[in-house]
């Protein structure tokens, strides 16, 4: 079994942030040559991604796009006043699966995984785990 | 190998049915101890999500929400009407992945699993599969 | 390990092109009569999802949606102007998960897999892999 946790602070109320480097380490450190790679976010104010990480407007320009569809002033019932943040997490998910082949994470070309800020700053974990096979 | 499902009867045109205990009672009866487990819808005006259970106006503040960003009245071309709903499916997916750590669901302190209903009330039925590794 | 990579040629700008065919000819092809199939989308600009096949409509209904919820002429600040793919490849998701059953693919009755382009016409390609267990 490799698995593990990967805490992480935000420094603004929605922001992406870049994991890859952590999970990639993690797959290597498995010794995991052949299988799957999965990370989990265990919050229900924030998300996880992929997407192009090569260009940083990239990853506000997802973030604006979300606060233009998700409505921000709705008069939501939840007393927390944080309802648009549980809504993008539904809308970007709580996991994601990435291929492992000859010992290393087979991302795209651009991708990237980007754990999902939308009710920060704050302090996040991420689990991840690697299943041979 | 361990899997199933679960039937459960929606009640309103749309609704979250949290179902995270029927999918806990599964994976201790499969005395898995590490691994993922599934769940998988297999409707397409009907999805899977996770977010808070804690506050049930969590649950009306994300259905009111997809209902505002989807359109509801727009000219769609598919003739049975229920359009929004299969939109809504895309936008949270066909299936959840959960951690198994110590024989139990590795879920956020306020996470639970939720079947959402886009296109109630109808039966609807819940496969899971818990996979060791 | 059974593993493998699917190539496809789009040929409009937005459109949902059904893979069920070839990834249920992989599922038959690698002998696993138990376990889990995942397709994953290596792109940025793309993604996957599950929805109705039997009527077209539903997919063109589902392009419209999503370019009536995305912003298309938000001020986006990355400057190849495809910011709206990117936003809808985050919504869609970047892989998809069906259980394997009797050697084949347990899909719902009106359930197919979908590739989704966003940012086309364009060769796309989609890795697939099938874990036992």
């Amino acid at each position: 079994m490799a698995s593990g946790t990967i805490t992480l602070s935000t420094k603004r109320q929605m922001e992406l942030i870049d994991i890859t480097a952590e999970i990639s380490k993690a797959v290597r450190a498995s010794g995991v040559a052949e299988g799957i790679c999965l990370a989990y976010n265990p919050h229900t104010t924030a998300g996880l991604t992929i997407n192009e990480g090569a260009d940083p407007d990239v990853q506000r320009d997802l973030i604006a796009a979300l606060r233009e569809m998700v409505p921000l002033d709705y008069p939501y019932r939840h007393a927390e006043g944080n309802s648009p943040a549980h809504v993008m997490t539904t809308l970007t998910g709580s996991s994601v699966t990435v291929f492992v082949e000859g010992g290393t994470l087979k991302l795209g070309t651009w991708q990237k995984i980007f754990c999902c800020e939308f009710d920060g700053p704050r302090t996040r974990t991420i689990h991840w785990r690697i299943i041979p096979g």
